[in-house]
Formats: structure tokens, sequence, C-alpha cells
């Protein structure tokens, strides 16, 4: 087929058909803002459900769930404040404001890498003009922040705060809540979907680039001195990968992920086990794995948090386009929190394979004190009182019991003396590795690398090939006419074909038959089950597959059966 | 048990489990926001899950998405901006502010109907003091927009928003999309969950009143002319209901919906189908049924929008809260937006039963020029032309398809004539129910009404009784102890209990079986599921159930096969 307009005959379709549509187009819209559709929202929860089961599916993995609204102390912490700035430029004529590395893209290579000074050098060497209205006269560059501000409360009380730009630094506030639930035993993670923001001083290319955008985040809490053993084994296809052009690795190479990390040119075993997960997702959810490849940042490309960092991008009408950054963050954001917050909760424990012995202060539990007052509980407080590595100076002070309660020891307790003792293990400030994802980006691929346009009878026919776990329903139902008790029938299919777990239904009544079957194809519903005459006679239904728009005819119980154990493709 | 303390016993589980936490705590945290932990956020998952679930089985409601970002223009047109206020009254000493209506809490009945002079005198007389610093200064009541603004966009360019109060606006604005959806026929309906934000002077009651809250939405468009047949007979139990004090049916009553709408307590069939489907949601998710109740709002308490309102409460620790409002808001917001935007599709089509005859302008196509220039659509074309309603004083013009593409009409395609016409319906701007449910509220509520402190041994001990399908997970591994092959027992079984469609297992290694299985019953796992010695020789595990704690056992494929079809309670 002809691939000259395709991408805005894609764009027109998802708006057409309530896919994804721009947002308050009434009121002339924003740019940077898409809504899903009645189609478009199902498909986006699908995503978010498989990717929530995929990475959960690790056994010391669970989902939270945290504010976007956050305070500046948290963001100062973790350099959002100071360093999540493009540069932008203001025209002195009309007062259009752009990126400056945009207004560059032409005649640079790599624009976003240059600083304020020469950016304006480069603005005023090459003569560019302004877009809105030609003139060359431009303010000098300057950073502008990225997040959307706020204030929290009123008045004089009113608080500094902004909009999320990352799902990310709410899972390290919660890092606490975490160790305690996975029993203080690294290595663990937690994952969060949800809205991020990012004030793009000018969004393009639609769905690539948005203000606010869907997330989905992973942080991985290991202790980088043992971190998980990983069988690679597992996934032995061949990928493409870009190594840091400045490394020793320099060129793209197509090989297993067993084989870059053995190599050494992903530096990290957690790192090349996500670089694995994240390809086994995205085949999941339909991504086009020949349109896949993994990019190491260069030292100099960096986020200021990043250690070594990959992005996963995916080819598409819109090129090469990053959709998942993999990140070893290190202790870098931890470490930080701690600064600012003073918090001793930020950290990890790392017991000892052998004991040391030292000398020094000790806490020790007088037994006829400890006994009577604590009971059950007594031998769990003389043990964490012979495990205590910071001794306080001062007493009664709170002990945090296994199951994240406070207890109060005080002098009657404990006796102090400077003694020999065991140490048993230390603690530390865990690393921390992050597969962060754009849904958004993810579903526009998915939409692209699953949108077929065939040539049928002699016109373009378009297929949406999506896999039914990201489909928008599983089904639709159709009466051939919506008379004599077809369309009564059709209605009770689909309420029983809902009532299956995780199943949904479509119905369409409206216009001939072979129109509703187009719309089926066009939007990838998999499968359309159709009610006609001979339904009402001996109670079967017709199944089209959407892929190849074979059709059997088959019993309503068939059907039903066969859709919750997802075996349709058996009937064929 | 005794019941004092509880609510404190309760919160606190919360937290020291990982359920919800509060917000930024290691920053000294932030009233009015709250994390769901590692524990909370599957909670929240299946609630809201159940929740789209329960909406889209009604054949014509789908979900959408839109952004929580909305330009001011949006929320001039809803009223936002003009009237979603509270009156604060600052303290002139020490800069405290405060809701003026909770300064009067326990001095005066209904504080909040008071205007800003109205309460300025009544702190005055009653010589409120300042709770910071005990000063009587007041500044004067003012009223302050419980919004949070933000801008889109830099510098000169910037353009003010605020983030979304509800998720209601953004399914006005998708109406246009709704309205292709659905092929022009109403009733249809829209769901939608997310964010929602209030930037409460001061919150309390920790879940009750948030400053980001989670929202789930439904807008219902019908004709008011002809509003859905709803049989309310399907729902027979009886329901507490307090109709509006200033009506015709004062005082609380015990009936069935369809009573309360025969006898026009309920003034809406819709308003009272959607009570009905409240209700039997709030039963499914695990609340008490004895513990909820439907107040009507006297006219003076109805939002600016609505035109009958009625709030589902609940009861709990916090005495009776509102937790979803069930409000007919009319014709209200679709009308407002068609006035501010200028847009001419907010509205619906009524077929006339009878269609009219009446001399005006037509638009007669030319079929000539028709059939040729659009071919097979160009009946369609003829048919939408001689359905034209307002007749376009200039030509050329666009015509909306049925597929919501459009297509221009210029003068050489048609005849302008005076002539007979057919009229065969109109056009109206539809009527909206909205059912509005506070998904936090609900879940605290959930929470609440499950959780049962019982004794056992002599002590207390606490069981979370969850409905299955809102538990944090179905399962919960527990090897005996983790060593011997136990624990790779355990966690295989973990995997395969995981790999079934939406089943979760959680695992738990560490500690005594016992102190496992409390926290399982605490946090309202149904299933725990133990690997000992002899699951090692005959590959048989014990099931043991939460809610009497009796164990069975069996086999890991009778669990399996159980787990799956939802009929573990009969291996009991």
């Amino acid at each position: 087929m002809d691939n000259e307009g395709r991408m805005t005959r894609l764009a027109s379709m998802l708006r057409r058909r309530g896919v994804i549509l721009p947002s308050f187009e009434i009121y002339g819209g924003v740019s940077g803002l898409v809504d899903y559709g009645p189609v478009g929202a199902s498909i986006k929860r699908r995503v978010e459900d498989c990717w929530i089961e995929h990475w959960t599916g690790i056994p010391n993995v669970r989902e939270v769930d945290s504010p976007t609204i956050t305070p500046e102390s948290v963001l100062m912490a973790s350099g959002h404040v100071g360093e999540f700035n493009d540069h932008m430029s203001e025209c002195g004529d009309c007062g259009g404001v752009f990126r400056s590395d945009h207004l560059l893209a032409d005649s640079h290579d790599k624009p976003d890498s240059l600083n304020a000074s020469q950016l304006d050098d480069e603005i005023e060497k090459i003569g560019v003009v302004c877009p809105s209205c030609g003139s060359k006269e431009w303010r000098g560059a300057s950073p502008m922040n990225l997040m959307f501000g706020t204030s929290i409360g009123a008045m004089g009380k009113a608080r500094q705060a902004y909009m999320r730009p990352e799902t990310a630094q709410g899972m390290f506030m919660l890092y606490p809540a975490l160790f305690r639930h996975f029993r203080k035993k690294l290595p663990f993670g937690a994952v969060q979907t949800g809205r991020g923001y990012r004030n793009e001083i000018s969004p393009r290319q639609g769905m690539i680039r948005l203000r606010e955008f869907n997330m989905a985040e992973m942080e991985y809490f290991i202790d980088p001195e043992s971190p998980p053993e990983v069988d690679l084994g597992r996934w032995g296809s061949r990928v493409v990968l870009i190594p840091d052009p400045e490394g020793s690795y320099p060129g793209e190479k197509k090989i297993s992920f067993a084989e870059a990390f053995d190599s050494g040119i992903v530096r990290h075993p957690t790192v090349a086990w996500f670089l694995a997960m994240t390809l086994e997702f995205l085949e999941k959810v339909g991504i086009d794995t020949d349109k896949v490849r993994f990019r190491q940042h260069a030292s100099t490309e960096m986020a200021h948090y990043a250690s070594d960092c990959w992005d996963c991008e995916l080819a598409g009408e819109h090129g090469w386009v990053e959709c998942v950054g993999i990140a070893n963050r290190t202790c870098h954001d931890l470490d930080a929190h701690r600064e600012h917050s003073g918090s001793s909760q930020l950290r990890g424990w790392r017991q000892y394979e052998t004991p040391r012995q030292e000398t020094r202060d000790a806490l020790v539990p007088i037994g006829s004190v400890i006994g009577p007052r604590f009971k059950e509980m007594a031998n769990e407080v003389t043990k964490l009182l012979g495990e205590l590595v910071e001794i306080p100076d001062v007493l009664p002070f709170n002990l945090e019991l296994e199951d994240g309660s406070l207890i109060e020891i005080d002098e009657d307790m404990v006796t102090r003396k400077t003694e020999q003792v065991t140490i048993r293990g230390e603690y530390f400030t865990p690393h921390v590795i992050e597969p962060a994802f754009g849904i958004d980006r993810i579903i526009w691929h998915i939409l692209d690398h699953n949108f077929n346009e065939i040539e049928k009878e002699g016109e373009m026919y378009t297929i949406l090939s999506l896999e039914q776990p990201v489909a928008p329903f599983d089904v639709s139902v159709l009466p051939l006419f919506d008379k004599d008790g077809m369309g009564e029938m059709a209605r009770v299919i689909a309420r029983e074909v809902n009532s299956i777990r995780g199943i949904t239904a479509d119905m369409d009544t409206s216009r001939s038959i072979g129109r509703r079957y187009a719309r089926c194809d066009e939007i990838g519903i998999p499968w359309a089950v159709t009610v006609d005459h001979t339904s009402l006679e001996d109670g079967s239904v017709t199944i089209r597959r959407r892929d190849d728009q074979s059709q059997v005819r088959v019993t309503v119980e068939a059907l039903l059966t066969h859709l919750s154990s997802g075996a349709v493709p058996e009937l064929f």
C-alpha cells in the first residue's frame, strides 16, 4: 500500500473513531493535551493493566500510588527545581517564545547540549528568524523550569508546590513503608502508573511530546554490593543495541541480552534484566520487535541523576522515538532526600557474612524488667537491642520493632556498658534501577505498528491488528437487523459476554453489517459476533475473525466458554 | 469488643501495614494528601476496576480519559471560576487562615449557608478565638476559590489554567466524540476515573477531606422528553431515604427504590435507577448496607448546576459522610459550554414520531453532480441534505457524515429552493444525570466496615474481612520455613497463581507462621496457602480461610483450578 499520507490517515482515524482526540477542542484546544475517547480509554486501561501485571509478576514488586501535587522541598532535593529546564528564546518583536534548541534544529547537531550563551551566539550567527513574525531580534536565551507550579493552601500560609514531573519521587517518599513491607530485605521494587507533567514551551508531534502524560515507572531498590542474580538466558532472541558512542563498544550491534551483559556493553546485571523485561512487555502489547532498539546514553547526555542509562526507542511515523528509559540512578535520590530531610529511614541493612567483634558502647537488656514489661515480645526486644548499631546517647529512645511499631526503651530496662559487641551488619543507602515508560508514546506506537492498510475490492481497507489483551473490546455483538428479536438476542449475548471476568463486549446496531464489520476492523476488535435469522431459529451465531475475515458458526454456549478460556482461535 | 480507640487503631494499622499513609512525611507532610502504599494501591486499583466494570456493564456506557489540567475558559463556562468558593477568615495577629464556617461549627446550625458579612457578624458576636494564637482580631471573611491554579506555557504566552475540580467537565468536552461514537442516539453515558483537586483551606479528617482525591464519575446524557425506561423491580430491598426536608415528603423512610419513585420522592426515573445501581455497587465492594442512607438535597444546598441531587452517605468512624452524589444536572453544562464556546456540536437529535411539513428554504441536491462526485456516498449525502434542519446562508459549507467526517457542499451541487419540506426531527440540548463517587471515601468506609476486632486467646485480634474482589491480594503463599525446598515450592506456586488472569499472590517468608497468618488476616487476604514438609512429599498444600481460620489440605492443582474458577469456598 502507498505509504504517503499514512500518518494523516492514522491520526484522522484515531480522532474520527474516538480513540485519541485533541483536548478542549470546542474552546480552540490546548496543544500538548489529548483525550482518550470512548474507544481509546479502554485501550489505555488495558495497556496499563498489562504493564502492572508484567512487573508485579516479580514477587518482590508491589504497586503504590502517590499524589501528583508535590511540595517544593521534595523537588529541591531531587534537583528538579534547579535543573529541570529547557532554554528558551523570546522574540523581541512579537513576544513569541520558542525552545532555543528547536530554533537551531536544522543547523546544529546537538543543540540541546549548548548553554545559554552558546545558544545566543549560534542563533545570531545563523540569523535564525522568528517562526511567528520573521524578526531576528531575540532576547537572550534563558532557562525555563518545565514544571507546572501551583500553591497549596491560602494567602500567607500558601506553600509552593509543583505537579510532579515523574512518579519516581513519590516512590522514594514511600521508601520507609516499602522497606517495612518487604521485611527490610532488599532487593524490592515499587511500581506506579499515573500522570506526569511537563510544561513544554512548544509541544509538537501529537502524542509524542505532551504537557500532561501517562507514565508507568518502577523503582527497584538493590544492595549495590550484591545485586540480584539474573538468568538472562530466558531471553534468547537478538536485539539491536547502540552502545555509548564514547564508550568501548561503539556502533550498532544485534546480539542477545546475555551477550550484551557478558561482553560488558550493558554495565549492570539489573539493567540488563530490565532491558529484557522491557522488550518482553512491548512484545506482549503488540509492538513490532523489528522496530525496537536500545540506545545507551553517552555520559554527556545523561540526566542529572543517572550513572547509566538506556533508551528503548520505537520506530514509527515520527522516526525513532524514546519510549522507555532504563536508568541506574544509583544512590543519588535516596542520599539527596536523606540530606535534605534529615530522615534516618532511607537506608537498607546489609548482614555481614561473618559477624565482627568490636569494643564499644552497648545497651544490655535487663531481663527481669524486659520480660514482664514486653511479655511475648521480650525476645524480639532483646534481640533488637543486641543488634543496635547506633547507640543513642540519651534515654528513653524509640526502638522500631519488625512490624514497624515503636516501643520506648527507658533507663530502667538497660544497662549501658562498654564491651566487646558483635556487629552483625551495617546500614547503607540502596541503589535504585528505574525503568520508566511513556504510556502515551507506547500506545501511539502500538496503534502505528498495527495500523494495516490493505486493498479490498479495489479500495483501501483498514485493519487495526491489536493483540486481544489491548483491544478496546474483545468482541462486538452485531444483530443483522435490530428487529424480529435479533436486537434482543444480541443484547442478551453482550450482557453474558460482559459478565465474563476481564472480557468486554461492544454492541453496534446501526447501518449495514458490512460497515459495522469495517468499523470493528478499523478499531481493532478481534471478534465480531453476528446474530441473524438462523440465530433466532437454532441459537447459533457466527464469529468473524478480524485478521482474515473468516467466519464460523457456533452455539452461543461455545462462544461463551471459548471466550472465557481464551480459546476462540480453536473454533476456526 | 470495646470500641474506644477503634479509629486510632484502624488508622495505625493502615499506616503500619502500608495501606494508606500520610504523604511526604519525611519532609513534615502536607495535610490533605495521602499515599496508597504497597497494600493499599492494590485495593484502590481493584475498587476502581469494580467501578468501571459495574457501570460499563450498561451497554451504552463507555470509559473516557481526559486531562487534569483544564484551561480557564472551560471552568469559566462551568461556573467553577466564579462559584467554587469557601469563605475564609484570616487572623489579624498570627496570619492563620481558617474556613469561616469551621470557626462557627460549634455555635451555628448551618454556618455554610451564611454569606461573608453574616459570617463576620457571627464570628464577632460569638467572640471566636483564633485556634492558633487565641486572638480575636479577624480580618473580614472573604471567598477563596478552591481550585489549584497553574499556567500553561511560558512568559508572555502563558495561559491561566486550573487542576480540574471534577472529572465531569472533561466528559462534556468529549460530548461531540461520544455523540458520534453512539451513532447520535441518546441515551448514552461516559465514565471516567482519576484525580480531582480542591485546595482546601484546612483539610481535616484524614481520607474524608483531601486536597487531591480519586474520583469516579458518570455523565449519562438523555433526552429529557423521553428518559430511558427503567425496571426498578430488580432491586427489591428496602433502603433508608431522607427526602428533601422542604419538600412534600419530609422525614426518614425505609422503602424500596420502586416505591420511592412511584410515590414521587425520587423525582426522575434515571436518578432512581442510579440510586439503585449505586447501592448495588457499594454492596459488591463490601460496604455494609445497614450503614448506607440516601439524603435528598434541600433546594438551598444544591450545587450551582443541579436541579435534583441525592447524597449517598455512609456511616463509620467519622459519622455519616457523603461518599456519592447523584445529581440531575439538566442541560446546565452543555448549554453553558455552547454559549461560551459557540460550538454547535453540543446537542442531541430528536426524531419526530410523525414528520412535519413546513414551507421554507431547502437545498435540493443535483443528482448529476452529487452522484459522480461522491460515488458510493451519494445516497447518504442526498439523505443528509434532505434532513438538514439549519440551512446555511452561505455556500460552500461542511456537511458532517455519519462517521464524523466532513464533506464540502458547494453551489454546483445544490439548488436553493423555497418549498414544502418534511421536517423529521429537531435538535435539543440533552440533559445529564451524574453519579459522582469519591473513591477515597468509599475505600475508607470499606476498610472501616470490614475492620473486625475479635478476642482470640485473651488478646485483641484483627480481621479485615474484605470481599475477595477488593482484597489487596487473593492469596498469600507461605512456606512454613524458607528452607529444605519449601521456599522454592512456594515461589513456584506464587508464580502459577499470579499467572491466572485477575488473581494475584503475595508471598511472605519472614517470622513465625502464626505471625504471618495474623498479618494476612489484618490486611484482608482471604486465603493463605501454606507449604510444609508434607507438601514436599506429596505435593499438597493447606488452604486457610481468613474468616473462620479453618484449614483444608488440597493438591496444588486443585488450588489452582479452584482459584481460577472462583470456587475456593467449595473446598471447605
